[in-house]
């Protein structure tokens, strides 16, 4: 199996777009269509339409985007019956030829730790996702394990160092040593990515870095040159396509910017309504994906084909 | 359904200990019985391992301690089985009277975090588990969701605040303000905490505080006065009972004690190994229970009766 970061780096090129469809089933948002017969305080019945969603989702952003990011938090909402969802989840997207990176930031210690980066990632795993997100509080050995399976198995890891959310900075922007908490995180992160370079140029621990700090975006690409970075916050929480550039190198690789509810349920949105509607939602799913695409275009360089 | 913090105090002081027993479990480190006719490469039968060694060491400590601690991680990693085995096993302790707190240091912002708090807090989840640990690094738009939630459900939040692995200083000792990062965190959960009072004195939102860094833990007992403390780190990873003491107030109170792979596991350990060995290995679970508990008590009073 190829190395992560270079797996991602070439599937980037291949569309020629860092897009990331992020993959959040609701079933009060999903369309009319796949909801109306669901009884919903029956878990295996959401999880069934959460599968179907999640599939027809990926059915039509396949030929378009390089990944998609399941959240694990809305499987496990539905208890087991929504783990077999996920599973099945990834497994489509995986067959479709999407590289899948589970967003469910995970952390732990030792042997723990070694559980869950067992549970998701590589192919063989149940899950059988080719990354995960992190979260790093626990410091150097509750990442190492993390990077330890993911280097055996040829998958990413992807850890929090400064997030979308407006809360973030409440521990993150702490300043210690004149740096704040969250760059002492990068310079850790970028550390362990020189250590896991593949042939592109990035490793295989990358970082998180919200679109809603556009400044520290900017300064974080700078500080962590060998990091996939992985941008959240693009769209409805106010991150622009001009910010998001910021993530990227020269040939427009090294970020991932991850889109989801704007995406997934675009039937909803003003814009698609219309066009579209609650009928042809996988219509507005592409329409979305595709002005994604357009936008980000119109600020950054699309992906090199060829790496080194 | 009566607020968290005093379940889990009048849980303490009926069994006049706060022994936790941490369910940690491992195909190859069980006893001989349970996994000799077990396909490791089969997950099903894995997983239907695990739940009948969780409910068999549930059963033994049940009348003995106040709450149990299942790590999710392992149950995980056998995928949906493994999903189901929690599911049975929280029931099963719930069923024998014990409290219980999950230990999925879950994390995440808004509606996913509500997702996760979703699944496991509250009888009516699916997962139903008592308390939740969580883990702090996305701030406080990263926690609201699971105390709210916590909140309607008469359920409990345990935050990482000073963890008990070698490395875990390596972002929780910077020093900002002339106050490491974990009493920022500390500051901010006794806040919560405060915010989240039963009649007992101590809120519906806890810590975890490693036994493993004792002055720290007396430190972080001042410091959090109305706030749960779990303690993590007794026995194998270093911390005596001396140790732990400081985490208690004058009643015996407002900490418990963390002992997994010790308790559940008693069967390998020297001291029992003769006594009961593998066969007896319920015998082994009860005797290393009871072991801890009297370490305990020579250094620490038992809970009091009643509170307030």
């Amino acid at each position: 199996m190829t190395h992560f970061g270079d797996r991602l780096y070439e599937a980037v090129a291949r569309v020629g777009t860092p897009v990331l469809v992020g993959l959040d089933p609701r079933l009060s948002s999903m369309p009319l269509a796949l909801r109306r017969d669901v009884d919903e305080s029956e878990p295996r019945a959401v999880a069934g339409a959460f599968t179907r969603f999640c599939c027809d989702v990926i059915d039509v952003v396949a030929p378009l985007v390089p990944a998609v990011k399941p959240q694990a938090a809305f499987f496990e909402q539905l208890g087991p019956a929504g783990m077999q969802a996920l599973a099945e989840t990834v497994a489509h997207a995986r067959q479709r030829g999407l590289l899948v990176i589970m967003d469910g930031k995970r952390n732990d210690i030792g042997s723990t730790a070694a559980a869950y980066a067992d549970a998701y990632l590589g192919a063989d795993s149940v899950w059988g996702a080719d990354a995960l997100t992190v979260s790093p509080y626990l410091g150097d050995d509750g990442l190492v394990p993390f990077f330890k399976v993911a280097k055996q198995r040829a998958a990413g890891v992807f850890v929090l160092v400064k997030t979308s959310n407006p809360g973030g900075g409440l521990f993150q922007d702490l300043v210690a040593d004149a740096t704040p908490v969250y760059q002492h995180v990068a310079n850790y992160v970028e550390a362990r990515a020189n250590e896991s370079l593949g042939p592109c140029g990035y490793g295989a621990v990358g970082a998180v870095v919200g679109a809603t700090y556009p400044d520290q975006l900017a300064e974080l690409r700078n500080i962590m040159s060998h990091t996939w970075i992985l941008v959240p916050g693009f769209g409805e929480q106010g991150g622009t396509a001009k910010d998001v550039a910021a993530a990227m190198d020269a040939e427009g690789q090294g970020a991932i910017i991850n889109s989801s509810r704007a995406i997934i349920f675009a039937h909803s949105r003003l814009e698609f309504k219309d066009s579209f509607g609650d009928a042809r939602w996988q219509g507005a799913v592409e329409a979305a994906t595709k002005s994604m695409i357009d936008q980000l275009r119109s600020e950054t360089p699309a992906g090199q084909l060829a790496c080194g």
